[in-house]
């Protein structure tokens, strides 16, 4: 019915993620329909980020600038690092707008079943940047699932010989989760993790 | 956190319909990471669209062709005409195989609330391809809306003196349907319409 350039469009939208064949018709309609308010200024920002994306060389993040967008941030303060997963952690926390640090992308977990090693992950380059002084405090924001936590735990073993202080994200009960709903795991870390009522 | 061109992008892809701030920006991870395979695609797709988009002088089709890919369709019956409101109309119908010949968007429906009149509609051009001859049968495929009816009793009565069989799609149940689920407009029209066991 479309012609193949229409269609070419609906499927690279289809492959979104979010997105289905029958979503990425409607936004490709959309498209056709605000050519100048919709269709141009999507074009032109993904031109500009194709343009100019990079790997950030120091923290593993993706950005328009290397070294990147946090990274050359002069307001945050160069003694804290948080170390995360994939840079989607990064922009979670990020978005918070809590952590006044930087941050380190190791680029994956640590996985028996995936077969992913220590050497697969930017740990050398964590480490580099810390014998390089300046970091007072680490902390590991790896996923709470096995693998997060196993990948957590090695990369403690590996720091421990700097003198900073190693810390965690806390784990319990998430944000207006209801302990009826909540597996067992959640509740026992938020029992075991239980404070003073301040 | 996020350079200005990737707020940009992130935004650009929020705008869309079925997308939100969250997925947009899961949407934008995915196009950062798969630069080959998913941003470069993307960004040429795009391109591709918005270098040859047109609005079918002849239908009101969009297409990257004008006369549009279906009108220049030379297996196309060109005694059927398929009247829609909607570019969205015409590839829904489209995409179901079933109707070979070709269509005519209206571009909206009449609409006292929203003030749309007959000639803010593609209605002359249509009567103009019927004077023109060589149409048979015409379909209404308004939707089964009380605008899109009132529009299709309109045109019903401009097209009336042209010597063609005027027809409307079948009101009913949909498949799928469940009687004790559906509204009962629908189940009067299903009865009103119902036909002879075959």
């Amino acid at each position: 019915m479309a012609s193949s350039e229409i269609d070419a469009l609906t499927q690279a939208l289809a492959r979104l993620p979010g997105l289905g064949p029958r979503s990425a018709r409607r936004a490709v309609l959309h498209l056709l329909k605000k050519r100048e308010t919709a269709l141009g200024p999507l074009l032109r920002a993904l031109g500009a980020v194709e343009e100019r994306l990079a790997t950030c060389a120091v923290c593993g993040n993706v950005d328009t600038n290397d070294p990147c967008s946090v990274c050359t941030d002069t307001r945050r303060d160069t003694r804290l690092l948080c170390v995360v997963e994939e840079v989607a952690d990064l922009w979670a926390l990020d978005r918070t707008r809590l952590f006044p640090g930087r941050f380190h992308v190791l680029g994956g977990r640590l996985s028996a079943l995936e077969g992913v090693r220590p050497e697969d992950l930017a740990i050398d380059s964590l480490v580099g940047r810390l014998a390089a002084g300046g970091i007072d405090e680490v902390v590991l924001a790896m996923n709470a699932t096995l693998e997060g936590q196993t990948t957590a735990h090695y990369l403690a073993d590996r720091l421990e010989r700097f003198p900073i202080r190693l810390t965690q994200l806390a784990h319990g009960l998430p944000v207006g989760g209801e302990l009826d709903y909540l597996d067992e795991g959640t509740l026992a870390q938020a029992l075991r993790a239980r404070r003073p009522v301040a």
